[in-house]
């Protein structure tokens, strides 16, 4: 099968990228990827499908949020994350529709954040569960048996020296054992699901 | 107590305020109220709270959402939802902040598609569930024992002439009941709750 992994540079990118290589063709796209993607715009979501064209599976492992107490917040702060993570996954949901096989799937990222709020995450938290909403409802609308999960991972082994002291008391998970969920997504039956690892 | 309510002329607000008026003095607000205000713009929910000054609870119940096939849904559509009902709501929430008095409460509005999605409705899903997951992450930074809660409605009886084609099957509720609910996170003690009413 023919898999675009979207944030292929990404921890969790390469570590999905690594896995699904052994069974797939996958090819690599992102920010700064050869096969390069603005997922904010979908003006170059949709560049990006009319370069590469038909593929079965997508999967978008990126997607930015601004971090911040409550009270400083600003809607600038806001518009990052609900810019990025969740109408970048958005777009590209949207846009794969025309583009996939019948059959395919899309699988987005949300994040531990969802459920398990922290200080300074009120913009993850939101978008995340925005992720999960947005899933959910295109899961009864997707036609061609198409399918659709989000992958909503525990902070990652590989990031603890970034995000570490963000997730005090949360265990990690090792990118391997993350890239397990994206396969399951891909290579299951499932649609409209939200495959914790955590 | 000082009950500001936004998007008192609405079914929902026109309800809260009926049930709330026996026990509060409640202040009407709203995009064509005397008291008006465009929550989509920051600075229109700043300029009301300045005329107003402090109150101890804020509910709004008000915001828009676009509705439309999977398929044909643009980002446009989107970011009316995320403007008008997602950030309408969270800047409403943001700004109180600074103006309720200490132990004050804040309550926003969903609704049932949060989980329960219906064809042509993923940008309410994905805006319910955004408000769910804002909602859970502010109540644990909140200052001076602020709370913050979200009824989530199920469809109400004075509705069904508009919207009861997209809710066949959904058990409606009258607005007096629904109404209980912002009661209860008013004059309750609750916080990071989804008061759901379905």
């Amino acid at each position: 099968m023919k898999v675009l992994v979207i944030g292929a540079s990404g921890t969790i990118g390469q570590a999905v990228v690594r896995h699904l290589s052994q069974r797939h063709e996958v090819i690599e796209a992102g920010r700064s990827a050869a096969l390069s993607v603005d997922m904010r715009d979908i003006a170059s979501v949709r560049a990006l499908f009319g370069r590469i064209g038909q593929v079965d599976h997508v999967i978008v492992a990126a997607g930015e949020v601004a971090f911040g107490p409550l009270g400083e917040l600003r809607p600038e702060d806001f518009a990052t994350g609900l810019g990025s993570k969740l109408m970048g996954q958005i777009h590209v949901a949207q846009v794969a529709q025309q583009h996939l096989r019948d059959g395919g799937s899309i699988t987005l990222t949300s994040g531990i954040l969802s459920d398990m709020p922290i200080r300074g995450g009120a913009v993850a938290t939101t978008v995340n569960q925005a992720l999960h909403g947005y899933v959910l409802a295109a899961a009864i609308e997707l036609p061609r048996g198409l399918r659709i999960n989000v992958v909503n991972p525990t902070v990652l082994e590989e990031s603890l020296p970034t995000y570490g002291p963000f997730f005090l008391g949360v265990e990690a998970a090792p990118g391997a054992r993350v890239a397990l969920a994206y396969s399951r997504s891909v290579e299951g039956a499932q649609t409209g699901q939200i495959f914790k690892v955590w």
